[in-house]
């Protein structure tokens, strides 16, 4: 990620106006660290939810910096965040730009052109300055400067050399993530020593801490959470970032995949933010296949430690809310379009991995597994097959991740280890994958899925179920099918 | 999508300096129309394939027009794409900002302030024109001074409203995506009728065809291709999108994650493009987990119509990239970071969709199916076992979709319906779970799935490759454990 400059943020209260004190000779010899980046393009959206935090839920006076390589900024996610930051006036932002001229392959579009990235900072609203980047006073000097701007974010781009100081390392293009052969770096660290003007250790300010105290565990809610940061999922991640907030960033489940790679981040670094993504599936009806989430599952499935709801009506998707609310690491919550009819009293009790059995008896024959919309479609399925005398257990997820395995292979056990999956979602990945894997070492149990198999066209929620193969009569015939067999 | 305004296209060769002809009165008409845009910020990243495509390998006369709105040009990929246009002086693209106001829930961030999309524009390196976008004089002069500007691309920054001229339509928050009642669109027809001053037939000029003729069927490669696009794989799209090269976009697996919503749009769109991503896996070794792709699987195998190439060696690399040259549809290949042992012979024969069976006897007992780095773990265990006289059937995938369901289920059922799959990747949407689904519905197959089943850490290949559960030896132990059973 781009490194979230909290060290730096520990001097901003010291004076800049005397420029012979300790501070300055330890950045001298910051300025020889060559500074990791990782997680290109996503620090200073975070860094945007951070200070967005600070300003408008803690309204507290902590500031927030972030350092970013010139490479990083070709990342359009910079360009998103830069936007995002100017709009809510972000004063409490610094980005530092360290525009070193190389990158991964050799040198970047724009060199050394610093007036390059001065003109795009000014032109996305941000109080900009350009430095060198080896001069320590006047980086002091700015980030001093930008503490007293109002009403924008401050950019500081500076000009760097990578390797500064090293004979035939500086400026040079084959040093990128390459380990320095131990007898030169040996060599370096002596070099760096004897530039060092001081050996008292430094005693820095500390920052006054005077954000409110919070408490977000054990959160009851009467109604869900009104409070949205759009669909800035990286801003949502910085929200989210110091337990201060509870994050909950919504849009369409579709446009989430050009999410991914933030989510994924999002899931190594263990953060706790819940995404909300609507209209999936099919049954989003006229709206065509662009607007459909049909991979969504697929995507947050692979997310580690990631809890996945997939609520069916009003009631179930508000203890959703509450569960993703309460629980650790990143939730999804997959919501359908459709109205869907209350199914659960407000009673029900609702667990993270619990699943609920709307349908039972003895004489069931197939346990029928849907979630969503699907769930509807396999009720409407049993009580026609009812009239045919065919009983079937129907199941409602309620969590695709993680999976109730237990309610799953003990209802498989009770209908001769038949299962029938229904989803509105691809194949690969979905619903369906997922209860074979878990099934897939019983040999007693058979699983026939039922999911969309095609790009789907345009057209009414009821007749795009049908068309693709997921609605009630579709999960008639395959019981039907199977029970031949 | 970002309208690729073909249309406008045909008008290139008119003369602007003569008001009076009939195009006007076309384009007036026109400027009644709403613009449907959709595929949110990724037209102007193909249009910036299209015109690459025309400039450096057409070096033909068309010109690229890109119509996007102004909520669009808050996706980061739209900035993108105006940093890569300028960069290869894209002197053959016009993207026009249909700068209306109003977004999908309300006013936008920039609203009417044209000075805003200006100066980003122009920061952005673009030769950029602000005009009246209701004054189709101003617009098609500013289309004829775009086509005289050498070494930039143009950028039309065009003031409009929404529902222009249409009483207590225009300008306001409520329409968007919604249709207009019956009644009041026949009065709106009426106007709009009433405003046309001919009705003569437009005959624009047509442009001239000067591309060169291409065939790019059947190509046979005697090595890889070597021409890429980076990893912009909105351009890749554009660059793929006519038919006229073979896009081969490349990069680490890990980053095509941000590429999700383009690569699936692309698989909408039925784009012929080649996505190779490298670095898969916890093979990858030292980099870190955020650099390692354990979800590219999943995500591709989501794509409708993707072809999916894991090869293992030098030579089914080779094919795979031949075979994805010739295919219809996406094509992703998944390569491994360390160096691997060539296993095939250079007269081995490929075809998308078959596996090759590496070992096999009569007297096999588990079925061992593997891609890439896993292959060779596989070898590894077979050799081993063989030395305790077990024998086991070891299968290289080669394309993961489709699969191989023919040669997965003939090798279980000689191996008494026992499959061990082991793959470098989550098990969510991988290969385990693919072949589980393959096998469902059949009771005599059992499937045992090794992946890597949480975030993996940062260390050398084979160590990896051994700590989370995917090496020969844990290859050997699983088999053993069958057999147990």
């Amino acid at each position: 990620m781009s490194v979230l400059f909290f060290y730096i943020m520990r001097y901003k209260q010291s004076d800049p106006e005397n420029p012979d004190n300790d501070r300055f000779v330890l950045a001298k010899r910051l300025s020889f660290v060559d500074v990791a980046t990782g997680w290109l393009g996503q620090g200073l959206g975070v860094a945007c939810g951070m200070a967005y935090t600070g300003k408008y839920f803690d309204r507290a006076s902590y500031r927030v910096f972030c350092l970013m390589s010139d490479g990083e900024s070709s990342e359009g996610s910079v360009w998103e965040a830069m936007a995002f930051a100017s709009f809510y006036s972000l004063d409490n932002l610094v980005a530092i730009f360290d525009v070193n001229r190389l990158g991964h392959s050799g040198a970047l579009p724009a060199e050394h052109c610093i007036d390059i990235y001065q003109r795009r900072c000014e032109a996305f609203g941000w109080n900009t300055y350009v430095v060198d980047g080896r001069d320590v006073e006047a980086l002091c000097q700015v980030f001093w400067q930008a503490s007293q701007v109002k009403h924008k974010p401050t950019a500081v781009v500076a000009k760097t050399f990578k390797g500064r100081g090293t004979p035939s390392i500086e400026d040079a293009e084959s040093w990128h993530g390459k380990p320095m052969p131990r007898e030169r770096a040996d060599a370096i660290i002596k070099l760096i020593e004897s530039q060092i003007e001081t050996s008292r250790s430094l005693d820095p300010q500390l920052p006054i801490e005077d954000s409110p105290e919070v408490n977000i565990t054990d959160v009851r809610m009467i109604s869900p959470p009104d409070y949205r940061v759009g669909d800035k999922v990286s801003v949502a991640l910085g929200c989210a970032s110091r337990g201060r907030t509870i994050a909950f960033a919504s849009t369409f489940a579709a446009f989430l995949t050009r999410a991914f790679d933030q989510i994924r981040i999002g899931g190594l670094s263990e953060s706790n933010i819940n995404i909300i993504g609507s209209h999936c599936g099919v049954s989003v009806g006229e709206d065509g296949a662009s607007q459909m989430a049909l991979e969504d599952i697929a995507m947050f499935r692979t997310i580690p430690k990631c809890t996945i709801f997939y609520p069916t009506d009003a009631v179930s998707t508000e203890h959703a809310v509450s569960l993703a609310a309460n629980a650790k690491g990143m939730c999804f919550i997959r919501t359908t379009r459709p109205e869907t009819m209350v199914i659960y009293t407000p009673q029900e009790r609702f667990e993270i991995g619990q699943a609920k059995v709307l349908r039972h008896c003895v004489s069931d024959k197939v346990t029928v597994i849907g979630a969503g919309i699907t769930v509807y479609e396999a009720l409407a399925a049993a009580d026609e097959l009812l009239k045919q005398d065919i009983f079937i257990r129907v199941i409602d997820l309620f969590t695709i991740k993680p999976l109730d395995v237990t309610t799953i292979i003990s209802s498989a056990k009770a209908t001769e280890g038949r299962i029938i999956t229904v989803e509105d979602h691809y194949p690969q990945g979905g619903i369906g994958e997922a209860v074979c894997a878990a099934v897939s070492m019983d040999p007693d149990i058979q699983v026939h899925s039922l999911a969309v198999s095609r790009v789907p066209q345009s057209g009414k929620s009821e007749e795009l179920l049908d068309m693709y193969g997921i609605s009630a009569r579709h999960i008639i015939v395959a019981v039907k099918c199977m029970l031949l067999n």
